[in-house]
C-alpha cells in the first residue's frame, strides 16, 4: 500500500500505552488492509528508560523528554495516556496549539480541565479525542456526540467503575461482605492498594462530570458532582434490595432539564454518584462482575445501553486506536471531527432530588420504636411504602453499636423504604433519627432508581 | 445563526419518515444550537399524496415523484425510507452518482445489492450511510465503522429482531405459549398480521448479513444467511432451558476465522440464525421485550453489548437523524466517511459448526427405550451431557401424536443435552431417531451459546 505513514508521537507507555504498541506494530499490516491507513510509532515518551515494558517499542524513539515529542514537526498525531494534570495538560495544550490532533485517556485532567482543551481544540480545528476516558473500550463518547448529536437526552446512568461492580457483585451474589469483597478485588488487581478513589466514587465523579459535557454542553467540572461511594452498604441491604426486586449498583447519574427558558426554571444539570437500588428488569441490573454499562434515556430513541470492559490495558487501547484511525481519517482526509462546545448550566443541588429510598435502622427492640420513628418521619414528610423488621440481632458487618459494652441490650433491624419524597426532607429525617434515644444506628441511604 | 441550509429530500413518510419530518421540524432550533447545522426538508416524496399523515410536512414541498427529488440539484442529501428493493435501489444509486450523500433504513437492500452501493458510494466519494438498517435506534453500525475499526472482531451474536424477543420473553416469564405470545405481540403493533419475516427469522438474517459486511468486510447476502425461525419453539423447552441455567433467544451470529492464508484454512466467515441457548449470566440472556441487543467479541476490547429499540418509528427515525447529520457534517466541512469495502470471504456451511445441543424427544413410555435412542446417539458420535424425563403426559403444545386416535398410548418426554457435536452428526443423529419405531416426535433443535 502506497499510502504515506501518519507518525504518532505516544506519551506514556504504562499498561494503556503498552497493550496500545502491541497493537500499532504487531498489528500494522491487519489494520492497513482494513483501513488503508497506515501508522507508525514515532516517538514514545517515558519517564523511566530503564524500566522493563512488555512492548515491542521500535529502537530509536523512546525518549524521557515528552515537550520534544509534542514539539517535533514530524510528529503528526499525539496520543497521551500519562495520567494526571500535569504535565499532560501543557502537553495536550501545545500539540493541539501546533495543529496535532490529540488522543487522551486522562479522565481527571478531562473532569477538570476539559472546556479549556475543549476550547483549544476547536479554536485550532483539530481533534481532541478521548473514548477511552470513560467507560474504557466501550464505544461510548463517539455514540454520544455523533450518533445520538439529534437526539434529546434526558438522562444517562451509568456503571462507570468496574471495581466497586465487582465488589457489589460478590457481595450480592455471594453474600460477601464489603471488606472481603474488596480484599478480593484487591488480589485480582481491580483494585488498588489504597481504594479510595474507586470505592468512594471519586473515579466515577470524574467520569460523570465528562458525559455531563458531552451529552449535554454543561460545563461541569468533577467538584460540582455529588458523590457517596460504597463502603457503607452492607451484604445485608443488598440481600433486602434483592428480596425487595432491587440489585444494588453504584450509579453515575447525569439528569438534563431543558427549563422553560425563564429565570425561574432555567435549563439545568444534577449530576450524582451514590450506591443505588435498580428494578432487577433494569438491564443495568444484570451488568455483573468488573463490567461497566451506560444507559441512556433519550425522547426519540428511548432506552440505549451500552456494556463492556471499562479499564485494563488492552480494552482501553482499543478505544485508543479507535480514536487514533478516527483522527487519522480526518487529518487524511481533510476532514474535522465534531468539536464539543461548554457552556455554563444550572447545577441542581442533590437538596432537589425527588426519590424513592431505603434505609435500614438499628434500633431498641422494645415498644414503643416504631411510633417514635414514624413520628420524625411524618414530621419530615417521608411517606413509608413498605417497613420491614429484617433481622435480629443486627448484623455483624454493622459492627459494634454503643450500649454494647454496657451489656447486651435487645436490638432489631427495621428497613424503610419510602415513597418519593425530597432528599432535602429525608436527610432532616435521617438527622432527626439519629437524634432518638431508641435509635442505635441509621444504616447506608440507597436511592430507589425508578422503573 | 447564519450557517446556510442543507436541504433535504425525503424518499418515503411511513412511520419512519413521518416521525423524521417531525423531528427535522419541530426540533430544527435544538438541532442548531447543538450542532451548528441546519438542515431543511426541501422534498418529500410519498406514494399518494391523499393519504392522511401525522406529520408536520411544510407546504408545497410534498411529490409523488421521487426520481425528481433525486436529480433535483437543489437537494443536498437525500433520505431513502421507502423499503423494498426497487424503486429504492434506482433511486440510491442515482443520487450516489449525483454526488449526493444518502441515508437509508432499507435492510432488505442492504442485505441483497449492499456491495454495489458500497462501491457506488466509493466511487462518488460520498456517504452512504446505514445506521437504522440494522437495530433501529442503537449506535452499532457507526461504532462498528469506527470506534472499532482497529479491532480484530471475532464474533458478532445479535438479539436483533424485537417481535421475537417480546414472544420469547412472554413465553419465558409467564409460561404463555407460542401462539398465545404471538397473538399478542400482533395485538400490541409488534408483529404483522403475516409474521413469517420475524418469527421464521428472515429479518434477522438480512441484518445478520448487513453485519457481516460492516464488521468483517465480508461479501455476504441474506440468502447466504442459515436460517430457522422460532415457531418450533415450546415453552416447555424454555421452561427446561431456565432450569439448566439458560435463555432462549433468537440470535443471529457472525463467527470470523481468519484461517492461516493458505487454500487449506482461508479465511471465511460462518453467518447463521436460529433459536439457541444462552447462559443466563450472560448479558443477552437479561435482554427482555422488544429489546435488541448485540453483543460483540473482540481481541483486545473483550465483550461489547449495544442494546435499544430495534424497530418503532421514533427510535429508527433518531439514527437517520444521527446519519443525516454525520453527512451534512461531512459536506460541510469537505471530510469524508468512512467507506465499507466488502470482498469475497468462504462462508462455512452450518453442517461445520461445533456447539452443544439441546432437543426434545416425544417417546414410547416403555423399557428400552433409552437403550435405543442411546445407540443411534452413540452411533453418531453424539455424547449426551444431560439427560432427563421432563414430563409426562407430553406438554399439550406438542399437539396430537399419531397413534393418539387408536386410543392412549403412554408417551413419556425426554431432552438431552449433548457434548460440543458437529451439526452434521446431531443432523444425521435427529434423522436416525425419527425412523425410530419408539419415538414419537423429535422436537425443536436449540444450539447452546457457549459461556
Amino acid at each position: 500500500m502506497a499510502t504515506p505513514a501518519v507518525r504518532v508521537g505516544l506519551l506514556g507507555c504504562g499498561n494503556v500505552g503498552s497493550a496500545l504498541v502491541h497493537l500499532l506494530v504487531d498489528d500494522a499490516e491487519r489494520i492497513a488492509t482494513r483501513t488503508g491507513l497506515r501508522l507508525e510509532l514515532a516517538a514514545v515518551a517515558v519517564r523511566s528508560q530503564s524500566r522493563e515494558r512488555d512492548a515491542p517499542i521500535p529502537a530509536g524513539v523512546i525518549t524521557t523528554d515528552a515537550h520534544a515529542v509534542v514539539a517535533d514537526d514530524s510528529v503528526d498525531v499525539v496520543v497521551e495516556v500519562i495520567g494526571g494534570i500535569e504535565p499532560a495538560r501543557t502537553l495536550i495544550l501545545t500539540a493541539l496549539q501546533a495543529g496535532k490532533p490529540v488522543v487522551t485517556a486522562n479522565k481527571e485532567l478531562l473532569a477538570n480541565f476539559g472546556a479549556e482543551l475543549f476550547e483549544a481544540a476547536s479554536a485550532a480545528g483539530v481533534d481532541l479525542l478521548f473514548e477511552s476516558a470513560v467507560a474504557g473500550g466501550i464505544p461510548l463518547i463517539r455514540p454520544l456526540r455523533e450518533s445520538l448529536a439529534g437526539e434529546r437526552i434526558r438522562r444517562i446512568m451509568g456503571i462507570v467503575n468496574g471495581t466497586t461492580n465487582f465488589i457489589l457483585t460478590r457481595m450480592s451474589e455471594d453474600g460477601t461482605g464489603y471488606h472481603d469483597a474488596l480484599a478480593e478485588a484487591q488480589s485480582l488487581g481491580y483494585a488498588e492498594r489504597d481504594p479510595t478513589a474507586d470505592v468512594e466514587g471519586f473515579d466515577a465523579a470524574a467520569k460523570a462530570a465528562i458525559l455531563a459535557n458531552v451529552a449535554f454542553g454543561a460545563r461541569v467540572v468533577a467538584g460540582d458532582v455529588y458523590r457517596e461511594g460504597i463502603s457503607g452498604v452492607t451484604a445485608a441491604d443488598i440481600a433486602t434490595a434483592r428480596q425487595l426486586g432491587y440489585a444494588v449498583k453504584l450509579l453515575a447519574i447525569v439528569d438534563h432539564a431543558v427549563g422553560n427558558g425563564t429565570p425561574d426554571e432555567p435549563e439545568s444539570i444534577a449530576v450524582r454518584v451514590h450506591p443505588a437500588m435498580v428494578p432487577l428488569t433494569h438491564p443495568l441490573a444484570a451488568v455483573r462482575d468488573s463490567f461497566n454499562a451506560v444507559f441512556v434515556e433519550g425522547d426519540s430513541v428511548g432506552e440505549l445501553m451500552f456494556l463492556g470492559r471499562g479499564a485494563g490495558g488492552r480494552p482501553t487501547a482499543s478505544a485508543v486506536l479507535g480514536d487514533l484511525l478516527d483522527a487519522v481519517h480526518n487529518l487524511t482526509t481533510g476532514g474535522a471531527g465534531r468539536s464539543v462546545t461548554s457552556r455554563p448550566v444550572a447545577i441542581r443541588p442533590i437538596d432537589d432530588l425527588r426519590s424513592a429510598y431505603y434505609f435500614p435502622l438499628v434500633v431498641a427492640d422494645r415498644p414503643g420504636v416504631l411510633h417514635a420513628v414514624s413520628g420524625v418521619l411524618g414530621h419530615n414528610r417521608v411517606s413509608v411504602r413498605l417497613m420491614e423488621q429484617v433481622s435480629t440481632p443486627a448484623d455483624p458487618e454493622d459492627g459494634p453499636v454503643h450500649g454494647e459494652a454496657a451489656g447486651p441490650r435487645p436490638l432489631a433491624r427495621i428497613m424503610f423504604v419510602t415513597h418519593p419524597a425530597y432528599e432535602r426532607d429525608v436527610q432532616a429525617c435521617l438527622h432527626d433519627l439519629r437524634g432518638l434515644d431508641v435509635v442505635e444506628r441509621v444504616g447506608g441511604l440507597l436511592r430507589v432508581v425508578g422503573p
